[in-house]
């Protein structure tokens, strides 16, 4: 299978956000001061004063293996630690975040729990849950059907952005465990377990040793917040050339997003183990290598890349793997299987 | 009809939330700066530093009538100008706005149409769109339905927040005249008039003056951006004591949300004409006054509260009605009809 086949169109949506792109620029001036296409949006309200970082993003359809699973906690988790990932990768630290929940029907029972799912995201992460917005929309919905949004705001001293324009050829790349799919491939990892394979959401097929399909795909996104502080703390900052979060679009996507022109990435993908519900997708879904790793963090929601003297292996409290090297190819990721 | 009876129960809302507001406050710590149920909420990243405002919200079931009469480009600045108002009335300007936007089936005529009304909307509120989500979810949205939400982040001086402590009893009223039902009411609006009268979006009933019943609906939230500068700059900033976004809650629940304990506002719901397109849904739904001031803002989309000495009717460029005074009465909102 094919992501596309799940229901999905990923061109499509491709060129709808290119032709939007136009309108997007028009509102852009001097503060503006990241490219389109970065992970957040960089905003510096006057010269000299630190950058403001900004991203905006949602579960997918996580939320509807949630549903299923009747456990609305841990999704507002996902959610804030994917926004504190997609801010991070360019150096920034959070402040605060705001979160949308809309349904169909509100739950008396369920509300507390998604907003409990926040503030513990907000709190390991040291932001506060600064504003939310609740809406009941019978119709827009499906039943019982409820979706989530969040932005998150950090920022960064204008030296410490990281853009990637201190990658080299040469540099290292290493890899920071994911906990499962992250909040990404929900729709294929539907389709393939669910729908093709047939499993409930309670089966627990000895693939994934005693986990239920249901805990394995909620397992929570991981912030890379503490990682990465404890990388700059071990190496200083400059020694991070590169950040990548392993989101939509897989590997294939995401690094040429950091990437100079002129640099491609080769990665060995048997450098780290491919977690067991990803095995399980690819069996069950006769799906091809570098359709999984298109779609799929498989294992590896951090992409680290350094200077080649340095080592993550030895930083204390992290679990860093050297998976790849930077290569003179241009925006090229090279995967080998 | 009541509010209730068109789908939403706003008071199971109010227990949810209630629920979830010690959740909320155990990720605050001294750099939030509001209270609880403020319009935006503060942030202080620093001592001394300006204070960042933030506020998310959605256009509820306004989403329903863009559909219906398949006009994506005004639910965009619909949002935008919400959002500006939500942190204007803490005092706070606009720098930035991220928009997340999810459908059932990503139509690639739709989606540029809603970007460029977010576009619109920043451009006029000098904001940028700084980032933006777009998702493709079937089975969570309804065929053909979709939702937006944006987040909107200005700043404002630590001497320049708006919090209604200014406010004293003899202070006089104003209204700035709504162009519509602005972003709230709709569920009410739609079971009144699509539901009970029997309307189609395409109507033209004499009492909407030629106007059809879709377009009515669809009138663009108003910014008062510009409006309240204008009264800032004739007037000095601690001219105005307080500032209120008239959205859900209509009059009643939003005045006492900037008022000191002990005081209330009198307000004559004549002073100013009512929009013909609430005429037709009260009339449509033998609403009663009361709930019709609870539900809509009636014509009135910001309160202004200033100090008896000033007089508005005489700034340049804008309208502002003189609708009441505030009383010594605590934090009750007593409408003359």
């Amino acid at each position: 299978m094919k992501y596309a086949d799940s229901g999905v169109n990923i061109d499509a949506a491709t060129r709808a956000l290119a032709k939007s792109k136009e309108a997007v620029r028009s509102t852009w001036d001097q503060r503006v001061k990241n490219e389109m296409g970065a992970f957040g949006g960089l905003f510096q309200a006057a010269p000299g004063e630190p950058l403001m970082v900004a991203s905006v993003d949602g579960v997918g359809t996580k939320v509807m293996i949630a549903r299923m699973v009747r456990r609305y906690d841990t999704v507002g988790q996902d959610l804030v630690n994917h926004c504190v990932d997609d801010i991070l990768v360019q150096g920034a630290e959070p402040l605060f975040f705001l979160d949308y929940f809309a349904t169909s029907k509100l739950e008396e029972d369920v509300l507390p729990q998604i907003i409990t799912g926040f503030a513990t995201g907000c709190r390991e992460n040291g932001c506060a849950l600064l504003g939310g917005e609740t809406a009941e929309m019978p119709g827009v919905y499906g039943d019982k059907e409820f979706d989530l949004a969040g932005t998150i705001v950090g920022r960064v001293n204008e030296e410490d952005v990281i853009d990637g324009s201190a990658i080299k050829a040469g540099d290292k790349v290493w890899g920071l465990p994911s906990t499962g799919l992250h909040t990404n491939g929900f729709s294929l990892a539907r389709a393939v377990l669910l729908d093709k394979a047939g499993f409930s959401v309670e089966d627990k097929p000895s693939e994934l040793g005693g986990l239920s399909v249901g805990d394995a795909l909620l397992a929570i996104h991981k912030s890379y917040l503490h990682d990465v502080r404890a990388i700059w703390q071990a190496h200083g900052r400059a020694s991070v050339h590169g950040l990548v979060h392993i989101t939509g679009g897989g590997f294939y996507d995401n690094i040429p997003r950091v990437l100079p022109s002129g640099l491609g990435v080769k990665i060995d993908t048997k450098a780290w183990p491919t977690l067991s519900i990803f095995k399980l997708i690819q069996a069950k879904g006769s799906v091809s290598d570098e359709e999984m790793h298109r779609v799929f963090n498989m294992g590896i929601g951090l992409v680290v890349i350094t200077d080649p003297g340095v080592d993550l292996g030895g930083v204390a409290g992290i679990e860093a793997l050297s998976i790849g090297r930077v290569t003179q190819n241009d925006k090229t990721v090279e995967l080998l299987f």
